[in-house]
């Protein structure tokens, strides 16, 4: 009973040969020749397992089982399969094939369920080719962007040329939006991407919400000068700007510790970034994230009383630019609550812990609840070859989220007149 | 009597038109077609002043006037001519005319000199184009570096090469030495290349010294991860502990103000230096001087101390690299206060400052005392097109400079007696 281990490594394992790089790496840009190579290999395992399968026009792979009723809303559940430039074997690969040996487990064990289900393999989350993600996701909500499929990759070729290569019609993308009544609740498993689960010695956790970043770019205009003739106190030092508020942002974060406030100054650029000129002109990035938005409100309100300080203590000119501000997406608590107690028939240690990246579950909380099941990987390590989660910690993930799968798309009925008013999220 | 200042004038801006760019800006690369027209010109203004010219052999410029004896050591008085890429029309060019107004002015009022003189424009101060400066003055002491005529410009030039284009015989570069005991004292005026005279309202100042600096290049190595997922107390962030170290830098020199110490961070490198990743890898140079060396030196410990700190604090892996360590060469208090007493007698205000950048008088400071002159330059820009020092600051800092040559030339035996056992920096 449960999962097929075997079949489930197989498939982890099998999936990541295609458009493999290196010993470990995996390169599936959107929508290219590996992409749907690895779509039609998850496609005919879909099809092995009884689903349905169709190719929508954005580009997503949905496998659907019917339920009893038809006219209920979809289970949905899934994420992606398309890769970063230099990825991994596991960023959203192991939420499909997942979901995917959920189902059939389900459906080999003679389980009947009353709506139907879709896994689902989105189209382009990573945003690498064309610069913008969750494509196949915002797709299905129908929130595509006036001129998305114009944006081109680094070789010329647009989003519609490439749509097109993989024989879908461009023009009828629009075709693709779910009406948000159609959907009943979203699952997605996903690598962690972070080091909580390895810190915390879990195999899997509870995602309570994905928190949306505020980025801002902050630029320090000061006075250039030779390091060696200018005074300390005639300084107009935008390094030294940049520095202080780089620690200020630190602090601020610190002080709400043990809260999941983070923050990060990542990019930094100096003009003329010369030893010995002092630097004229400062620009860097600001992450902050919390799944508390009113928490990280409070930060940045701090962070930009000390932004200005710092620039008026030493004669910078200031801008700061906001470039994202993203509301955190919470995680139904039924759903949440639901994993838990799999989790604890079990015995498996499940810790709860928000997401920092975004998923393909972003948009999709949007039209209606979801859930997500981190599995820890190596070092927090993600885009990258090295990217490694082990095979127990995949099976121990995939058990969890058979069992959530199992206890929800049996009493899908009661669970929707339950909570067809929480919509957390809309 | 005194200097012709429409003389001075003129040539300070008739040299400017050789190899002008803009309407401001020089380029006359050492050794270059540029920068020997430019040394034509000014050797043909040594030759209508009465000056004996020889271009040696490392490609100084220089211009003797003989003394009753002439057995007597030499007094110097110079600077160069040769200019950055994109450089001003008064770095070091100044310092050669206002010596040769110095001189011409005293030959015109009948002024004899016990010992000779002889005014110098150095070759290749600037170091743009070999990427190693002060050639000439260390050529003069016989200080040339082993490889140093290998060294090649950025279209392959090698200096050997250029020397020979000047039909100079680059075997013969180590015949440019003097005797150290040929050298009685030298004289240098020159462009601030900083605030500090425009600050004090003053057209003039009396350098104490050339504040060696100490370069390090120090390097913080982390742990990427993702911003938005790996919590506060599990980052090991590598640009955080950068910009600590930036700010106790500071804090550092701060303490020791109103001494003129300083401290810069100018150059930082950030990998992979995105806007979502913890920044593995910082390496940032640290530039620190002072006019007094154990100062320095206690800014430096303490630096390393908080170095280390920042690191073990952080969980990042530390390396110091020590670049460039120089002593200050200070400047003798005997020709400072010659200096001192001219401006009293002038009536001007020529306040005391130390020089961060360095100059011909540093490697000449080895073999005989040195006194320098820094003439105020606009918002202290050099290097630079925009680089500026009015007609009249530049007559004002000749005038003084005027006064110290009569003093010392019309006294040369007296101080050279009284001081042949100073020679400070030896």
């Amino acid at each position: 009973m449960g999962i097929n281990t075997a079949r489930l490594t197989t498939h982890v394992h099998e999936l990541a040969e295609i458009g493999r790089i290196g010993e470990t790496g995996v390169r599936r840009l959107a929508h290219s020749k590996k992409d749907q190579e690895g779509m039609a290999l998850v496609e005919s395992w879909m099809k092995e397992a009884g689903l349905a399968t169709r190719i929508d026009e954005v580009g997503n792979l949905i496998g659907r089982l019917e339920g009893l009723d038809a006219s209920l809303p979809i289970f949905m559940l899934g994420s992606h399969i398309d890769s970063q430039p230099y990825g991994g074997r596991f960023d959203g690969a192991i939420g499909v094939l997942g979901a995917l040996e959920s189902v059939q487990a389900l459906v080999e064990e003679g389980h009947t369920f009353e709506g139907p289900i879709e896994v689902i393999a989105f189209s382009d989350e990573e945003g690498s080719r064309f610069n913008k993600g969750i494509f196949g996701s915002r797709g299905l909500i129908g929130e595509l962007e006036e001129g998305e499929l114009e944006r081109e990759d680094e070789d010329g070729i647009t989003r519609r040329e490439a749509l097109e290569e993989m024989g879908l019609d461009p023009e009828q993308v629009h075709l693709a939006a779910y009406d948000p009544e159609q959907l009943f609740a979203f699952l997605e498993m996903h690598i962690e991407q972070g080091p909580v689960l390895e810190d915390k010695g879990a195999a899997a956790g509870i995602v309570t919400g994905i928190s949306g970043p505020l980025w801002l770019t902050v630029t320090y205009k000061g006075f250039a000068g030779h390091a060696g003739s200018v005074p300390m106190h005639l300084r107009r030092d935008a390094l030294l700007g940049a520095s202080e508020a780089t620690v200020a942002l630190n602090a601020i974060v610190e002080k709400r510790q043990p809260a999941p406030t983070i923050g990060t100054v990542g990019n930094i650029k100096v003009f003329p970034n010369s030893r010995n000129i002092i630097p004229e002109e400062v620009k860097f990035t600001i992450d902050l994230r919390d799944i508390d938005l009113e928490r990280r409100n409070e930060c940045e309100s701090e962070l930009r009383v000390e932004l200005e300080s710092i620039a008026a203590r030493h004669g910078l000119e200031i801008d700061i630019q906001e470039d994202t501000n993203s509301d955190p997406r919470y995680c139904a608590e039924w759903i949440q609550s639901i994993m838990a107690e799999q989790a604890a028939h079990l015995k498996m240690e499940a810790p709860k812990l928000m997401s920092g990246p975004f998923h393909d579950a972003m948009p999709i909380s949007k039209v209606c609840d979801y859930g997500m099941i981190f599995v820890r990987c190596k070092d927090g390590i993600s885009h990258n070859p090295l990217e490694y989660s082990t095979d127990e910690d995949i099976i121990e993930g995939t058990k969890l989220y058979y069992e959530t799968v199992r206890q929800i798309a049996g009493n899908m009925k009661d669970y929707q007149m339950k909570h067809a008013a929480d919509k957390i999220n809309s």
